[in-house]
């Protein structure tokens, strides 16, 4: 082992733990329960779950996998078709296991993301076994220094029988200094959590876990994967438009003040695009206090119209990645990483009073929102921390285009199949095609405002039929419960919502 | 008027502002926004509303009505057939209103109960022209003491133009010292809620309106409604018995004390039948931070179970009031009322893990719950606050007896009409049948345990058939659409959800 690698391990004693990770994934037995490192594809652990699928390929071997979210470099997948994962928590977003998901083989628990650390403290999820982190360094006591996420590591690691650190070489030390990691005490007697602002620093650089718990320390050197952001479209670019328009009113209105309120934004290419909008607007001095610090958080930075960013992962382009990481030192005070149960904890989020940006798969002319399931039936990722941003927001937004597969699905509908978000949840939808402001409407007059504000103008007529039968039926949100599905069942059964 | 009544408005510079209900009533306009105190039929203003209800009757007068959630003596049906009610905000429970609300005569906006003065105070509702709010007392400096409800009648006080007071002199001033009025500070520069226990005294024990804003006071002398609870009957206790069982098993595998977390419990008679289970239980020293406490908060106090309960109301039956009141000094020390923003806040929840049970109309077989909907479309009461506690319970439970309507309506469904707790909210079902414990479960194995342990022996079967078809298409969360509602779609035809 070359001695810059070794350098990077400060606690000397704990040097002679290095190993392959061949060998540290032998600590693992069928039927364990492992908590990884990982969030929004950054900062997995990258060579102990590789070797792991290999022996899950040679043996009968089944785990379940607790991670932040969502891992990077197809491990989900190669896992997946390992027969190695059994069960998964809390988030993913990898085809190959969203086959398995869908198919039962593999037994998916969807869970608001602040919540799953909650849950193993209070033993009522099956104790971690092993944590594999990916660190950057080992300080001289021993304490683990993430890469580019947080996600739940802090809690894994410190409620884990044993730790496995992974030590990435091609993450940059100049991480260093960037995490903030708090874990709130234990309940009943737990205090108030001190953030009172993005920029709040309330915890420690590193996860302070005991030396003696470190059972194995593994050098890799796998990057990150690149966050596969589409570019804006016209159709993203009027999603931030009327998005923009609306807060610029708010702001005309004094009912927020000219650098608004600290925002939230989900992964993804809609939310991504709606952020890039507001380099063109007349806001300055913004915060985000987030989960995941996309391109467009840096781009808002380098446009000096972004003053501070909370997250709890990092997750770039490529060509981002390589500019931001080049000159990192420049950002870092502009940055902290925390902890999911942190980034997303509700207690947070309604302090701050977070406007709060996320991704509708599709939403109904009531206001419910689908984030996570196809048709009602085939989950897609997962609810994120969606939940825990859009319950507590001050200003809860949900975007989507109106239509998808080529005009084929309207993102409109009579009922959503799966509910994620209950009206009572939802302040704004937006589309393409305009804003519905449901602030202080009954069902009644959400429908109207929903159906000509967000509807694709093919689709108007037939929401306006389906809604104005229902209400001669009556109810406070009108249905008619044997056709509120049927765009739906029209889908599976043509391949189209329409009518034939 | 009696000087004993005087001396009851101890500011004496606000004795020549009382007038008669009449009078008061005059200050309200058509189109105006009041904000009204009364929380589950306790506390709330009672004569201006009557004198409103006759000037509706006389002229044209419609009016948005804000209150802490349902109020008592008939108000809302009084004033829904006089037809000033026009738009309804956060929660109600009356029939006659219920009524106009599901005919769209009343825009109904049924809200988070924690969020309605949230909303009031960054603007995003239309702001209050007056608030109306029945008191115990006025102090030396101007402050309102409440009676039995605290709701929002202290937000709306403070955000409100114009204060009308109504002393009502059957409320007993042994009352007063009971209230904690805490309000939070404005976003952004918020500071953590100093709450860290059930028994957190934090505030003032008056709302502290500047007494200039006091634009006339109001006696008034009639009573609370009684609590319409049923007594426990052979399924109320065996929902509660399940209970007990689970948590007596949590506490043998350490994962809950001996006096258990904090209760909440809903409203109605189920929930109070299951507290009262406790009497019987081997918990002690059992503490309550809830909205409502009811008749089986006293009982558990008298049984010498609970040792504190903090709630935003008091409603007790009519037996209960009597004895209760008459020795009110030696409960004063046991129980605080605050704020239904703080009973109910999201921070506080999650910071004291409480145990939360609330009452399902029904739940699926995945654990989605509706608690609002006869069948998705005919508002019952309201969300109330059980999304508040749902969603940062340390242990969210719903309970529901698994029949309804004489055996014609199952409680268990194959997709409940409509959503207000999704399956990431719900960890624990309970019927008569017994418990299903869904932490951890993935949908397709939530469905076989909620399916076995709680539905109806009649439906079982049918449920099953339903469940396993639905397998045969695949999904993480399996459905037949053209069929998920079908049993509702059935009752609304036929009268029973099942097949004739």
């Amino acid at each position: 082992m070359a001695e810059e690698f070794l350098n990077r391990i400060r606690h000397k004693d704990l040097r002679a733990r290095v190993t392959s990770a061949d060998r540290a994934a032998e600590l693992i037995r069928d039927g364990m329960v492992l908590g990884m490192s990982g969030f929004t594809r950054s900062g997995e652990a990258k060579a102990v779950p590789l070797a792991l699928a290999a022996r899950g390929r040679a043996e009968p071997l089944k785990v379940t996998l607790m991670t932040g979210a969502s891992l990077g470099n197809d491990l989900d997948k190669i896992l997946a078709e390992a027969h190695v994962t059994a069960r998964r928590i809390p988030f993913m977003s990898d085809p190959g296991l969203r086959r398995a998901i869908n198919a039962g083989e593999v037994m998916y628990i969807d869970q608001h993301l602040s919540e799953t650390v909650e849950q193993l403290r209070t033993c009522q999820l099956a104790p971690i076994d092993i944590a594999i982190v990916e660190a950057v360094a080992i300080t001289e006591t021993g304490g683990i220094v993430p890469t580019t996420s947080v996600g739940n590591s802090a809690s894994f690691a410190l409620l884990a029988e044993k730790v496995i650190v992974e030590i990435n070489t091609s993450q940059s030390e100049a991480l260093e200094g960037l995490h903030d990691i708090y874990i709130p005490s234990y309940r009943p007697t737990r205090m108030p959590i001190p953030i009172v602002a993005p920029d709040s620093r309330v915890g420690l650089p590193f996860i302070p876990v005991p030396p003696e718990r470190i059972a194995a320390i593994v050098f890799s050197s796998k990057k990150d994967s690149s966050a596969a952001v589409d570019q804006p479209d016209g159709d993203t670019r009027a999603i931030a438009g009327h998005l923009i328009e609306f807060l610029k009113n708010e702001v005309a209105h004094s009912r927020m003040p000219h650098h608004l309120h600290p925002l939230q934004a989900g992964i993804g290419s809609i939310a991504n695009a709606v952020l890039h909008g507001f380099i063109d607007s007349p806001f300055h001095d913004l915060t985000m206090y987030s989960e995941v610090l996309q391109d467009s958080t840096f781009d808002l930075m380098d446009a000096g119209k972004m003053v501070f960013a909370s997250g709890s992962s990092v997750t770039l382009s490529e060509a981002r990645a390589r500019e931001v990481m080049a000159r990192f030192e420049s950002y870092k005070g502009k940055l902290l990483l925390r902890p999911q149960e942190i980034s997303n904890h509700p207690e947070v989020v309604r302090r701050l009073g977070l406007i709060c940006i996320n991704t509708a798969l599709e939403f109904d002319i009531y206001g419910n929102v689908n984030s996570t399931h196809v048709m009602g039936t085939q989950m897609m990722n997962g609810i994120g921390g969606s939940g825990d941003f859009a319950r507590n927001a001050f200003l809860s937004v949900f975007v989507t285009k109106s239509t998808a597969k080529g005009g084929r699905i309207s993102s409109v509908v009579p009922m959503v199949s799966h509910v994620d978000h209950t009206e009572h949840d939802v302040d704004i939808l937006v589309t393409e095609h305009g804003l519905a402001d449901l602030r202080g409407l009954a069902p009644r007059e959400r429908a109207r405002v929903v159906i000509a504000n967000c509807a694709g103008p093919d689709w108007r007529d037939a929401l306006t039929d389906y809604y104005e039968r229902a209400v001669t039926r009556g109810g406070h949100t009108p249905h008619l419960l044997e056709e509120a599905l049927s765009w739906h069942d029209r889908l599976r059964r043509t391949g189209t919502m329409a009518p034939q």
